[in-house]
């Protein structure tokens, strides 16, 4: 039966790169988005930011980032130790000697899981769109995805202490998405809020984004790259149990979407008495984070409830952190890691085998880490470069002071200038 | 040979649930297309109607529709019966146990259908834009996705008594785009055009699209798309002779697209002089349409003829509409109604268990049975809450009125106010 | 074993047609990044021609190029004679009689390789853009999609001269990318420079795209869909072997890309001081050109760097050109000429089976043949209808002129009348 396994091993292969390729593409959806949110004079940068720290990503997660969070051999639970770089060893002869253990191939695992990493990076340049230099954030881009990530990663998906202690996260509602919102809630609190953004007695002016085709097309994007990030993250299809179980989380994963969806554009309704747009998309991006710690055992009903309440929540996160003067272009802050957490604590709702106190655990240790470890490497680029750009350049916009070029050169732009 | 069996199952779920991502994929085609169709000041509530419409196909086909559309055991051929919520039972044991009938996920199945039935419900939106309430078409949509469609899908792929006449729609000229198109014609019928769309004495004042290239984005991601659609409606691919079919389907998709293309510019040109970029996207999908009822069965320059005369036929489609005073600024009744028409009728040249008789019938009792239930429904929904917005909320655009919220805040709007 | 070698032919067939879909895709791309790069009175005439171009390529690959390219029984080596229209003859017993020689469809191979013959030719669009004649652009991409490059692809892919020379070009740097760029260079030096791009005393006035987030967004279309170009280039996936090497070819595509990316936007950076985010794209797509020849042999670290030389090749030939007032407006040749080139050689890095004599004669023998033949056909096409539109259409713009239909009705257009 060789030729079987052979067969099988080709097709958890070619799943896993198909549901990289889904993946990959959310940095096109999470480009279009924070493009669509911020204003027209800051659109250039945030779209080289996205391309670099895309390309920043996978490098800097084949020179250190891989092998620090899957090891060959951990040295204990907490610290993975420095492997090398990146070889295949899965010649035929190997495979078929590991009586399938062994099922794909590494290479496409390297694929699936450095697109990942990208994501938890991208979620941070929405949150300091506007005012961060673009040098600094992607200094801060190279610590993040060669050395944060990578080490909580570890603690639950290469086998660390998190793992040990029963803390479940089928695809990163923590790892991911918690972890990027952590490191942008801190790169924002050493930054500050946007000039003008808010006044005096408390008033918050609404900055609106500048194209909203976009925000909605970037929207769509991660909509569909989001079925390579859950589905592929079942890791197996070669049979029929894990068929199914490939198919259940397609279907929860798209349900949440949509309860998010319905769920944003009434809770925004009843509070402004509009379908308010930019509402209604992260309505979807909060169902579909809310999913991502556990699609797989939840009925779909629940799917939907759970993407639902992820929807709600969103709505009053992103009020609340205007309250509070935490300034976050996109709402990142708000759909990561809020419904992060929200999701990691929804995997006991359905999944008998989790616990609220791993969960918590799981919780408290992603987030203390990542934001501490995001904080002082702020801070550090802080007092060495700078991370904000100067009050003219804020004002007449990042994309002429650090890309040199406008986005939109010839269409009459009106009102940025505030 | 259990494991074998196992994975033909895995490959023809993981091939269904590739085919819904295409698919899916489809509702950010139709939201960029119409967005780039309309004004810019009624962007903002296109691609509101386009993302909530979707989320609210997806909740009601997993209430209501799936289980009306493929009941596990149907009343009679007319009436299926109401069903419950979606649940999987297929498990190890139930599919060897099938002897190869049950060759996929029935979960998978849900996600490859329930993307369709939002495809039915895009088209709607693009032929009532710009003028039409905006919850007025969220709670028609309601009833679209979970009553009207699945009651005319299950008589055809229900096993109803179209299936039973030897009607033959291979991915829904008539179950999707006709059944979308005849509930558009009835809702734009109700609403009336756009005011100033036509003037005194015959006159026909043109309003152009505010963003082609959107435009055209939305149209190859429909094309794109397409490869799901008609490739997934093989529904397997697991031996050789599916395999060479969904082929076969993947290149007649293709060809036909390219057909109605090149078809559309010349047309367009011999009547206008120019080439006409609209009449040419609307070409690509008036060819995708028309061979959606039968992908298989034409031989590749067939199917490429079959798209051409598509092409053709939405052009003069498009100018009979608006001689008729039938307003849809979009093109959606021609494209699906006119070429879903015609693809239905177009199985007759190369499936040769096909009859005139029996296309002919799925055709009326689709376009009737969809038109007098959409136009009941629509009436109702004009009678208790009205369906068009005030004369000063359209001048304004529906952007402010129903969303609160302009699509491009920085971008002078020239000329929109007509 | 019987249904053993069928479930392989699927999944064979299955990775070919994704793959196709994914190379389709890259359609999109080239549409959006040109959309993005040009002038907005500039930007429905070159959607236009992206559409278009598709459909005749697919059209004129089905009646002459696939049977040019892939001849049952090829005259010589160098000429491989007319066949007749795609016909499927993979039935069942045949596929089982060849003993695994032919393991997918043919008529998925059709719409793999068709996919290619539109990409090379929406490489020649976006150089003579802004200036050309619509008409004239569309009867070149007939000749070039039906014969030109139908014929030296059949020296290399098809078994011919250049293939039985050693010639090594795995996914088509030079095949696909140098032989667009080639017949680009012909036209545009029959063309010449946009009016005002080259002012008195080598002054060089920039042209700024109009819409940033389109080329972005173009871009990343483009490298997500190489993964089929270059991923489904391997033409096989299922044992172990092959599954490694088209999960090689995944990690180290998108690694040159990465490195492209960041070579690119240092190396601009280091002449500018800025962060050019036009350079980056293009550094991207450099990347992508430069691996395309050889994505297997290098170890992920050397696709690295063989991206990022691509990278700084970019930026550098693109100065050149301006230089020598070769008026590129996207940078085509710069990306698919001179980095297809520096792909080809590339190869002799990793690959022992390569010589630099071999891909010496492959890349003369395409730039030579491709650039002789099409500058024949450009200068006939010169003679007989004219290539350039009027001095008054090109100040207007050729939206006007080609397609009478702005791209952008109602945005103010500043500055782009010059």
């Amino acid at each position: 039966m060789d030729k079987l396994t052979e067969l099988s091993y080709s097709l958890d292969t070619f799943y896993f790169l198909m549901s990289g390729v889904l993946v990959m593409w959310m940095a096109a959806g999470f480009a279009m988005l924070e493009a669509g949110l911020v204003r027209a004079k800051n659109t250039t940068e945030i779209l080289t930011k996205n391309v670099a720290l895309f390309a920043i990503a996978c490098v800097m997660y084949l020179l250190m980032g891989y092998q620090l969070m899957y090891p060959v051999e951990a040295v204990n639970s907490f610290w993975p130790g420095f492997g090398f770089l990146l070889k295949d060893e899965n010649t035929k002869e190997a495979v078929l000697a590991s009586n399938g253990e062994t099922y794909y191939s590494t290479l496409a695992d390297f694929f699936f899981q450095v697109v990942f990493v990208a994501t938890a990076m991208s979620i941070v340049s929405g949150a300091v769109a506007e005012r961060m230099k673009l040098w600094a954030f992607l200094l801060f881009s190279v610590v993040l995805t060669g050395f944060i990530y990578p080490l909580q990663g570890f603690w639950k998906w290469g086998g660390g202490f998190l793992h040990e202690s029963g803390f479940l996260d089928f695809a990163g509602s923590g790892v991911v998405h918690l972890c990027g919102a952590s490191a942008a809630l801190a790169g924002v609190l050493l930054l500050g809020p946007r000039r003008g953004k808010y006044g005096l007695n408390g008033v918050i002016n609404p900055i609106p984004g500048c194209n909203m085709p976009l925000a909605t097309l970037g929207t769509f994007i991660l909509w569909m790259g989001w079925f390579g990030f859950n589905g592929g993250s079942e890791l197996k299809i070669s049979d029929i149990g894990e068929a199914n179980s490939v198919a259940m989380v397609f279907v929860n994963t798209n349900l949440a979407a949509a309860g998010g969806v319905i769920a944003a554009l009434l809770t925004a309704y009843l509070l402004y008495g509009k379908a308010d747009l930019s509402m209604t998309l992260n309505g979807a991006l909060a169902g579909l984070v809310s999913i991502t710690a556990e699609p797989l055992t939840p009925a779909p009903i629940l799917a939907t409830v759970i993407g639902a309440v992820g929807g709600v929540l969103v709505v009053f996160a992103i009020i609340f952190m205007d309250k509070v003067k935490i300034d976050d272009p996109v709402g990142a802050i708000s759909v990561h890691g809020v419904c992060g957490i929200w999701g990691l604590l929804a995997v006991c709702l359905s999944n008998p085998e989790s616990t609220l106190k791993a969960q918590l655990l799981g919780l408290v240790t992603i987030l203390g880490f990542v934001f501490i470890t995001s904080f002082i490497t702020w801070l550090i680029i802080k007092t060495v470069f700078g991370i904000r750009v100067s009050e003219e350049d804020e004002y007449n916009g990042v994309d002429l002071s650090e890309c040199g070029m406008e986005a939109y050169p010839e269409f009459t732009v009106e009102g940025s200038k505030h």
